[in-house]
């Protein structure tokens, strides 16, 4: 489970990364104790996060310097719209919410204040600034993925944790890490902590990190 | 005070209005009661809304139609940019309070979520889209000013109500009603409300005016 | 070949269509007397045309109101990156030029003025400014296609005309006028051209068809 | 007349600099010789020019990552909206032609390409990206003005000689290479042409130089 350098350096400066992904809610989904309606409310506001996760990524598109960097950042934006948002829709039908309902679900502040960050962050910035706001849920859902699959002592929320763990899902983990890895060198050289930019990419990504947290904490109050 | 017909009827069709208008951190304004200490809380994170506020009301510039609209637009961003922000500024001074402190403030959720849903609006839509969730803090703040300038009962907040109810902010008030108005016309013709657009516009002045009580709310948590 | 009402109807005003459509350049690519090097030179400008191109259709993906408009607005930016793109690679790579050179080809004014108004349009307005800017290129493109394989009188560029005749391009066409037709029907009603915004619309659908007037031209001058 | 080491190591980078600011559409302002239709319709398109290059500036607002950075820029965007654009419609008021006729200059390839491509560059980038396409514009037409008023053979253009010479205008130029050369020091540090990201914003500033050679083309050909 590694999803490059740079992610890895952004993830051991922020001391909320646990706090993220070791958060009661995702210990709920390894125990199986995480309540039902908290769950489905969770996946009702995800996939509204969903939707404008994928305008970011689209943003970042139009912000790429490279053909390479516009294909990695399609190819993610892609696997959102036709795999996971497409999973959201099917766990949902199962639990009898139709996509209609979850388009109508009323935005949380904790969810619009995550999405709209990373967008602006995009905005105002180059495509480095809007990685660092992106990286955190990407990877973070990797690392809770594979960490669940590992330790879960239920199978309730399986279906759940299979998904992020999957193969598929660790190798989006790591395109990703490498589309980190080669924009950061491209654009601040081989020892990018030196540059004056790297508090400021930090910043980002630890911000990134406090609004997941403050995601979770609102997954657990329906 | 009058602040344009469609000011108006976004207002009239929004529930929550009251709750952002008349809300406890507005009566503690009025009648004193406000501690301090929220006082300071709120200034210092409004002095960092006030930044990416003005930075919604530059997008404007950049997706005005005409050069009426532009003007009118970098006429508000000068004005937040050289009066408001500059008020703020003062007032934290006397306080204590220092501008580095000032833009170094740790930003809340509910102020992150305010202005970055403020300028995903522009960016998603057009200049009618970013106006309609600029209109709530602008208008909202007349209204309150007018308010407490007629109601209050202590004076211990009387320079910041007086600047939200002074001639120069009500004027401000009256241009972007103005510019509202003749922005609709340009775009939506003389009878908007049946625009098709109409309930998207009215969702996002509605989706403001709800920030703003969070806003609120978070001004009274130190 | 019908890609829906709201393109003829643009298509219909336009004058400067048939200068598009039926250019000098379209009419050596039928009948086979266009210069090699201006077929490559064209070439090498509209692959970077694409790439600019593509990052158009990503903005559409950031500025979509439901999750159909982004998922046909995602998948033409798929077609553009992963079949377009790579068929210009491939035509280019037959004729001697690799992708380094190809990235490397120095924008021409033409080329520049085209995809930047596009993208403006974008940034400017709402998802209709950019649809109607967005047009001229995908729509023309399956008029030229059609008529060429229908009149052609030389096989020297068969494979460019086959490509933009095709079932597969010409569904493209479909899919993107049945976008258009959903995206101004949920925007502007059921009589769009009553809207006060339909002539800015159509203004643009002309700037752009001139810009690809200016863009031929472009390519009969290596 | 320095506007700072930046602008000085970009203009002295890029070969074209002498073919923007000695053009012959330059000499025949200084000499006199420049027919009054062709002044008259540079005038007119310049008139759009400004509107959208007001647009890319209120953009750098929105890019900045300083307050110093935003007045710097709002205070340009005013300069440019209240100032220069006023000057054009007094000019033009003078020679018959009105802000109507004004705003419905048919916009040419040139202008667009020039306005579009500074505004993609900041939509694309960052605040630095922006910069250097906005800076050949600014600087040059110090540079230009400074010469002329040196060199002039002839009063006939004098009022526009005397507009860009004068201390007001070369102080705006200063204070742009200012803004300039702390925005790459604040995300570049001290030694900027180390970065990799030199070379990209070198190739930016020498794009808008070649996009300002040809808006003279354009206006030596009414």
């Amino acid at each position: 489970m590694s999803y490059g350098s740079t992610f890895a350096a952004w993830r051991d400066a922020t001391p909320a990364w646990p706090d993220y992904t070791r958060h009661a809610f995702v210990q709920g989904l390894g125990d199986g104790t995480l309540p039902r309606d908290a769950f489905l409310h969770y996946l009702k506001q995800d996939y509204v996060f969903l939707i404008h996760f994928s305008r970011a990524w689209a943003l970042a598109v139009t912000k790429a310097d490279t053909v390479g960097e516009m294909r990695l950042a399609a190819g993610t934006l892609n696997g959102l719209i036709n795999k996971e948002i497409a999973l959201h829709i099917k766990t949902c039908a199962q639990a009898g919410i139709d996509e209609a309902t979850l388009f109508a679900t009323q935005e949380r502040q904790a969810n619009l204040a995550y999405t709209r960050y990373v967008l602006d962050a995009g905005h105002a910035g180059d495509l480095l600034d809007l990685l660092a706001a992106l990286a955190p849920c990407v990877m973070g859902y990797g690392d809770i993925g594979h960490h669940l699959a590992a330790t879960k002592t239920a199978g309730t929320y399986g279906a759940w944790i299979a998904s992020y763990a999957s193969d598929e899902y660790q190798q989006i983990c790591q395109d990703v890490g490498g589309l980190i890895d080669a924009a950061v060198a491209r654009r601040l050289g081989d020892d990018p902590t030196a540059s004056p930019r790297w508090p400021a990419l930090q910043a980002r990504f630890a911000m990134a990190t406090r609004l997941e947290v403050g995601f979770w904490d609102m997954g657990l109050d329906p």
